[in-house]
C-alpha cells in the first residue's frame, strides 16, 4: 500500500482545484460580489495550504497498484468535493454545510441535482465555479492530473488510477503511452466545449451563460444559470444543446477514430450503434405519445422530446419542459433511459450502452449453452473476444449497483416522500442524471430532503460517477491494509 | 427433438386436469349451481377429449433432453391454463375470455392477482377450482405427473422436465430416483396442507373456506374466497396463515432433512438462515415504522405486519390490512421483499434467497479478485463448491428478468395508470405475488387493465413461475428445430 503516493496525488489535485477556482474569484471581483470573493478566496487559500503538506514527506516509489488506484480515486473525489464546497459555505450563499456538500458532489459527479430553489440569486462567481465542477468532473480530475502533470518514470505507473476513474466495462488506452491518451482525451474535450461555446454565442447567448451551459453540457452535468433551466432560451440554442449533449454521450475514442479518419471502425462500433438506435427509437416513441401535450404540433413535440431524451439518456439533466406532466408511457421510458445511460468512455452516466450490450450477449450465450450443453461459445464485441473476467466484472458491477440502489431507496424512504419521488431520486443520483420525477422532477429540486438523505444521495452520486468499486473500497478493510 | 413425447405428456397432463376439476363439479352439483356445473362439465369433457388424441400416435423413445424439457414445461403450462380457463368462460362467471386466461394463469402460477371485483358472488364450485389451481401449480403440474404416473425405462428420462419446472438456481434430487423425489415432495406438500386444514378447522373456519385457504397458502397463491381477503377471519386463523405461509416459503428439502432428523444440516443451510433473517428483520422494521397506523398498539401492529411480510415475501398475497396506506419506508421495503422472494425449491416466487446469496457471494469473490488479481477464489454455498455454470446461469437469469420487467413496464404503461401502479403490477405478476400498490393494492384488483396489458401480465406470471427460460424457449427458433 503506497500511502504516500496517494497523499501526494491528493495534494497535487488540491493545487489544481485552487487554480480552477481563480476564474470564479476574478468574476466575483469584477462583479463586486463581496461574499463570493470571500468564499472563493478562503477556498483557494485552504486548498493551497493543505496541498503544501506534500513538501513535508518524500514519495519513494511512484507506482500504484489496483488497490491504491481505487483508494486514490475515491479519496481524491471526496477531498475535492469537501474543499469545493467551502466557497458556497463561507460565502453564506448556501447556509447548510450538508447542502454545500450535496451541491458540490452533484457538480463534480456531473449529476446536476440541486438543492437551490433560486439559482438566479446566486453570485455569478459561485455559479461559474458550480458549473466548472461539471466540466472538471466530466472527464475526471485524475485524468486531468495525468494530462497536465509530468509523472511516472514507471511506464504505466498510474494506469490503475485511470482505470478506476474512467467509465465503462473495459478501458482502452487510445495510444500506448498513458499520459498521451489523457492529453488526447482532454484535447478533444476542450475542442468540443469551445465549439459549443461558439455555437451558443452565435445564437446570441450571453458570454457567461454560454460558458456555464457548455460546461454543464460537456460534463453531461445539468447545472444551469437560470431558474427555468433551458426553457427560456431560443429554439436554436436548445437545439445546439440537444446535439452537443448527444455528442458528449458518445465514447471519446470515437472522436479520436474520426480524427484518424478510420470511418469504418466508427461505423462498426456496436456500442455507438446501440446508443443511437435506442436514442432515436425513444425520441420517435415519446414524440408520438406526447403529441396531445403539444396540441398535436409534431415539430414542437419532436423538438422538446429530442432535447429531453438527449438530456436524460446522456444523464445531463437540462430541461425545456416539465416532462413530469407527460403520459405514463413516456415517463416510464424516461426512467428506463435514466438507467440505460450513455456510452462507456463518455462523460455520461448510467449503466452504459456497452454494459447493456455485453449483458445481453452473455445471456444469449448462456441460453445457447443451455440448449446445447456441449457447445463452446464466446462473447464478441466489435469483432473482438471479450474475456470472462470482463463479463464477471460487469455482472458484479450490476449486482452491487442493484444492492446499493435498494438500500438507498430504503434509507431515504424515512423522509416519507412518494414512492415515485423516492425511487427516481435514487435513480437520478446513482446514474448522475439530476432530475427525477414528482418532487424531484425537472421543475422541483432536492431541497426538501433531510440532511441524512442528502448525504446518502451524495454517496450515491459518487458511487455512480466512479462506477461503484472505488467508493466500495473505502469500506473494505483489506483495501487499506499495508502489503 | 422428441415432439411426440412432448405431445404425449401434454395429453396425460390434460387427463390429470380433467380429474382435478371433478371435485369442483361435485360441489357445484351439491350447491345447485347450474352455470358452474355446465362450465366445469364442458371443461372436463374437452380436457378428456383432447387428451385422448394420445391414442392416435406411438411414442418411440421416452427420453427427453434439455431443449425438450424446457418446451415441454412451457407448452404444458400454456395448455393447462387455456383449458383451465374454460369453466370460468363457459359458465359465464367471467364473460371476457382474456380475463378467464388471466385468472387461470394467475391461479396456476400461484400469483393470486385477480380481475374479480366480487369474489363472493362466484359459484362455490368455480371458487374451489380457482383455489385448487394454486395447489396444483405450487409444486408443479409436471412434478405431479412424475409423482403419480409410472414412467421411464431410461433412468433420468424426465430429469430435464423436473429441472425446468422446479424453482431455484440448482436442482437437488432428494433421493437418487427422480420419481421417488417427486413422490416425497408431494407427500410433504399434502401432509403440510392437511395439517393446515386441521388447524383452520380447529379455529372454526368453515370446511369450504379451510380447503380453499389451505390451497392458496400451500401454493403461496393468494386467491381467497372472501372479498376482504383474510381481514374478516379471527386473529387465530390469521396467525395460522402467517405461520403456514412462512413454512411454504421454505425449501422442501429442509422438511425432508427434518424427517431424516438431520438437524445440523438444517441449521447450517445458508438459504434458510438468510430467509429467516430477512423476514424477521423486515417484520421488526415495519412494525416500528407502522406503529402510528395501529395507534401505537405494538401487539396488533406486530400481528398484521408479520402476516403481511410473510404473505409478501413468500409471494402469497393474502392481506389482513391495506398496506397501501402504510408509510413509504414500509411500502418501499415491501416492494423490495416482493423481488427478494422466498426460498428456492419452495412454492414461492421472486428471485429467491438462494440466488440473492449466490449473487452476493459471486460479487464479493470478484471484488476480492480485483484487489488481488492473481488470487484464485471460489464460491461456496452450504460448504459445497458452486460451479461457474450455475453462477453464469444465475446472472443470465437476472439479466433476462430485468429485461422482461423493463419491457413489460413499458408495454402496460399504455394503460396510463400511475408509475407506482405500473411498476408494482409488473413486479407483483413477475414475482407471482398478486397485489402490488396503488390501483393493484391489496384492496384493488387488475380488472381495469386493458386486454393487451392482461395478456402481457399473464405472460409475466408464467415467466416468473417457470423461471424465465422455458417461456423464453417458445420464442427461440433453434429450440423447435429437429435434431
Amino acid at each position: 500500500m503506497n500511502r504516500r503516493m496517494i497523499l501526494y496525488l491528493i495534494c497535487i489535485i488540491l493545487r489544481i482545484e485552487a487554480v480552477c477556482m481563480i476564474p470564479g474569484l476574478l468574476i466575483s471581483v469584477y462583479q463586486n460580489e463581496a461574499a463570493s470573493v470571500l468564499g472563493l478566496g478562503v477556498g483557494i487559500l485552504l486548498c493551497a495550504l493543505c496541498s503544501l503538506s506534500s513538501f513535508f514527506f518524500r514519495v519513494e516509489t511512484k507506482t500504484i497498484g489496483a488497490r491504491e488506484g481505487f483508494l486514490c480515486v475515491s479519496l481524491s473525489w471526496v477531498a475535492v468535493s469537501l474543499f469545493g464546497a467551502l466557497p458556497f459555505f463561507v460565502s453564506g450563499a448556501i447556509p447548510n454545510f450538508v447542502d454545500c456538500i450535496f451541491e458540490t458532489v452533484s457538480g463534480f459527479t456531473t449529476t446536476g441535482a440541486s438543492i437551490l430553489t433560486n439559482v438566479e440569486a446566486m453570485p455569478m462567481g459561485l455559479l461559474y465555479w458550480r458549473s466548472f465542477t461539471h466540466w472538471l468532473g466530466g472527464m475526471g480530475v485524475l485524468v486531468f492530473l495525468l494530462a497536465v502533470v509530468p509523472m511516472g518514470r514507471g511506464k504505466n505507473s498510474l494506469l490503475h488510477v485511470m482505470r478506476a476513474e474512467s467509465p465503462g466495462p473495459q478501458v482502452d488506452k487510445l495510444v500506448p503511452r498513458l499520459q498521451n491518451s489523457a492529453k488526447i482525451l482532454y484535447a478533444i474535450y476542450i475542442a468540443l466545449t469551445l465549439i459549443q461555446i461558439v455555437f451558443l454565442l452565435a445564437g446570441g447567448m450571453p458570454l457567461f451563460d454560454s460558458f456555464c451551459t457548455a460546461f454543464g453540457t460537456a460534463g453531461t452535468g445539468g447545472f444551469g444559470v437560470r431558474n427555468d433551466s433551458m426553457a427560456g432560451y431560443s429554439p436554436y440554442l436548445q437545439t445546439v444543446c440537444t446535439v452537443f449533449m448527444a455528442l458528449f454521450g458518445i465514447n471519446f475514442s470515437i472522436f479520436y477514430l474520426l480524427l484518424l479518419r478510420q470511418f469504418s471502425r466508427v461505423f462498426r462500433n456496436e456500442e455507438l450503434r446501440l446508443y443511437l438506435l435506442v436514442m432515436l427509437s425513444a425520441i420517435a416513441l415519446i414524440t408520438i405519445n406526447t403529441l396531445p401535450n403539444f396540441d398535436g404540433n409534431v415539430g414542437e413535440a419532436f423538438h422538446h422530446v429530442a432535447f429531453t431524451v438527449s438530456s436524460i439518456m446522456t444523464t445531463t439533466g437540462f430541461a425545456t419542459v416539465d416532462f413530469n406532466l407527460w403520459p405514463v408511457f413516456s415517463k416510464m421510458l424516461l426512467v428506463l433511459l435514466m438507467i440505460f445511460g450513455a456510452c462507456a468512455g463518455s462523460t455520461g452516466g448510467g449503466i452504459k450502452a456497452a454494459r447493456v450490450a455485453l449483458l445481453f450477449k452473455a445471456a444469449r450465450r448462456n441460453i445457447r449453452r443451455m440448449l446445447r450443453p456441449r457447445s463452446v461459445s464466446q462473447v464478441h464485441m466489435d469483432g473482438q473476444l471479450v474475456d470472462e473476467d470482463t463479463i464477471q466484472g460487469t455482472y458484479s458491477y450490476l449486482t452491487v449497483y442493484a444492492l446499493i440502489a435498494a438500500f438507498s431507496m430504503l434509507l431515504i424512504a424515512v423522509d416519507e416522500f412518494s414512492l415515485e419521488t423516492n425511487v427516481t431520486a435514487v435513480m437520478a443520483c446513482l446514474n448522475n442524471i439530476g432530475p427525477g420525477m414528482d418532487v424531484v422532477g425537472p421543475i422541483g429540486n432536492y431541497a426538501s430532503f433531510s440532511n441524512f438523505s442528502k448525504l446518502i444521495l451524495s454517496f450515491d452520486m459518487l458511487v455512480g460517477r466512479l462506477e461503484i468499486f472505488p467508493m466500495l473500497m473505502l469500506f473494505v478493510p483489506a483495501a487499506w491494509r499495508r502489503n
